[in-house]
């Protein structure tokens, strides 16, 4: 495993700036690609030097794929459609080396247990209710698995949530109740270097979403619309901001460290809201790179306070592995 | 022609990065510029070489400009307020070589002809309705030949349409009406080079859009507001996006070879809706270099994937001629 | 005086800018920092030389931090919380040199005299109605002093404005009773340049706003809601707008010259309205850097018009004290 001289991933989400990083810190680099996607990454062939073509990405725990993977001496780096497209059991059977601590992975698939995560971190999260009788506040519902706020309702108080669950015949014990944050939502991307023991702040984004973020150009009422993610726009944070930012993405490692030791490693993110007194409320993280990174393939206001050169999210992972090699120390960078 | 070492423009739009580029690119620079604007460009003569003074951009078209243009050996390069400024009579009188298609620029003056060139091309645009009765579903009506959205109104079905219509006074076969796209708007800056055969995509935008982007402040409901684009906001897209973006952009190259050849030369842009399954459904095109752009005058985290240094659509327009003065080949970006 | 070699700053705002371009300028750097946001500044230690450790930024003009100060030949650089937290009584006790016109930071501590200088500027301002009768149209209604838009209140006629100062007990002649001006709001980062008698746009942004940015999540209608500041967003301008941007910007040299010789030094900001008939109204102005540079830690789409190097608005600063050190002409940036 210290022979690692290969950085490969999907095609998809970050994929670009992950091999555009690799190739920046001299690695080979693959592209698993579905076949209906050769269109574009083909197109970046000066970065990526192997595409290896599926029909579907679940075909990567196949002999062939794997032993290719290992014939280059591959690290696989999972990005937030990993878990999605290959499914918890299958990354279970991958035994290519995979970037990061593989339990936070299989964790992170559980909705109540990210809920768990966040709280025993002492990070400021919504009040979450049980019961219905308990709702005493407007609240946002979930459904457990949903992907992208597919489903996802607000009720204002006890009665319309009761109503609103009879009328789509939903039973409370499959969803989660929160207490709805008024504010405005904010990503920040950490990434934690078990190599360094440094946590870094290497940007922040504002999600764009369909179709919540087009509704204002309709000059009618509008009583529902979707929330699905389309892009990323930068964002800097009110530097007074910092100090609660750092503070949770601290606690966020330690949690992670006594929960699921040795903890995260490398990219992650907590998604929250900012209220109008400037507290943050994190509803939600994610164990790996976000896409809102890709904004930043160039270095991001923040990232360059740490480095001198341009560092996307992609490129520092290659540089931890990097270190790592360096150091001998891949066992700190691979896990489970 | 194959000694052009100046590169000129209108001294609006997307000048600056214009200018700038072709300054890095090793050309000597021209703004014409109206002369209430001097304040402004007058500031950046470290990258302008000459201010060519006018009270009116359709002086270009006088002999004595065109000769100072002829004898500095200059290339034109239009932007977005070039028809608009000049008028189609004026830019088919202009001696002087202009970068591109010139046959593309007077197709686009033409709102129907547009619709037909995006239809042709097999991207997905929003229905076409051409008589009232066969409004079935939320309407946008535009006029032909209309700047900046102003006038656009909105209908919900057929009957409400036909009321505004006779409120108005209008005529419906003076209209386009479009079918309502339920989504977020988004901009795609492209570049077509005929010397390398290549489709590169440079960057992505939203328009900041006056009043529509400040009515959320108002307290008040607001029947009726504007959308008078005057600002930018940098945008990344949802990776798997990118299939449609490429797609759709060598759609729009091979069309415009096929009804306007050699086709698309240069920078253009596509302006769609991104609706929450993700379908890109695009409502208009800009054959030229778009203002968005200006974002981007050290790169974008589209560029900075093609491009070892910082590359602007101006600072890549310059490089396209440097590589057609090279390889002897100005009659490939020179057309018409 | 002219043997400056640190520069030192309140840890908050744009320090991080501040003290990364001071030091990208070769001098030392002092962040002044409250003990509670060790954590954050701490992490900079790269480019922070020495942590002054406060309770209270008031502490700054105590007799030993005063004397360590002016043995590392310090100047303080102010920023947009350098007053608030400070107070104009204390900002009078410092010794120590400060960057800029002190007499430029008290005018501004009054909003009567803010307007004041607008006004008689010749930039054009939201009209102001001195007398509840006089309202024709709808107004924003500010208090005298307020913070971050707390307390603001918008009334669409003179009857509406009335019955919400009665009901809120609330007396005209304590408040600013402004037109509410319809478009969308723009911030303009300048930088005047006595050294180089140049004055520069470094940039531009929108301000990231809780609750208003967050409001159209929610589904069910919001009477009320807030405008905190709690980070920014990038943007390039229409182009067409940069004449009365630098018109805007000369004019505000001008008046701080005359009403405040030898006027503003270093950045300032002009916030502003942009109307859909693109006329810029200008309702409030800093005097000093504003946290929406912070964006441009690397540089900006207007920085990168002016140097070859990244320029930040902090490392301008530190540059111009370079220069100013360089030409022996201190007294033209530390005045007062």
């Amino acid at each position: 495993m210290s022979e690692i001289k290969t950085i490969a991933t999907l095609a998809s989400h970050s994929a670009l700036q992950i091999l555009k990083g690799a190739k920046e810190e001299g690695f080979e680099t693959i592209a698993i690609c579905l076949r209906r996607r050769l269109g574009v990454y083909e197109r970046f062939r000066h970065f990526i030097d192997r595409i290896i073509v599926v029909d579907d990405f679940k075909e990567i725990v196949n002999k062939d794929i794997q032993k290719e993977l290992f014939e280059m001496r591959a690290i696989l780096i999972p990005h937030g459609s990993f878990v999605e497209y290959l499914g918890i059991e299958n990354i279970e059977r991958i035994e290519v080396p995979i970037f990061g601590n593989k339990k936070l992975m299989i964790w992170e698939h559980d909705a109540w247990r990210k809920l768990e995560l966040l709280e025993k971190s002492g990070i400021r999260t919504p009040k979450l209710f049980r019961k219905i009788d308990e709702v005493d506040r407007p609240v946002i519902v979930k459904f457990h698995g949903a992907k992208g706020g597919r489903g996802y309702f607000v009720a204002r108080n006890s009665e319309e949530l009761r109503n609103k669950l009879a009328e789509k015949g939903l039973d409370a014990s499959q969803l989660i109740i929160q207490e709805y944050i008024f504010g405005t939502p904010m990503y920040f991307h950490y990434f934690y270097s078990p190599i360094l023991k440094r946590l870094e702040l290497l940007g922040a984004d504002i999600r764009y979403e369909s179709e919540v973020d087009g509704i204002k150009r309709y000059p009618y009422p509008v009583e529902d619309y979707t929330f699905t993610v389309v892009g990323n726009i930068p964002l800097v944070l009110r530097e007074s901001l910092l100090e609660q930012v750092f503070d949770y993405g601290e606690k966020f490692v330690v949690a992670t460290r006594n929960l699921i030791p040795p903890g995260v490693i490398g990219p992650f993110c907590l998604e929250a809201i900012c209220k109008s007194n400037l507290e943050i409320v994190v509803f939600e993280f994610s164990g790996r790179i976000v896409a809102g990174t890709n904004l930043y393939v160039r270095g991001s206001p923040y990232s360059w306070l740490y480095f001198n050169e341009p560092m996307s999210t992609g490129r520092r992972i290659a540089r931890e592995i990097k270190l790592a090699i360096e150091k001998n120390a891949l066992n700190k960078i691979i896990v489970g």
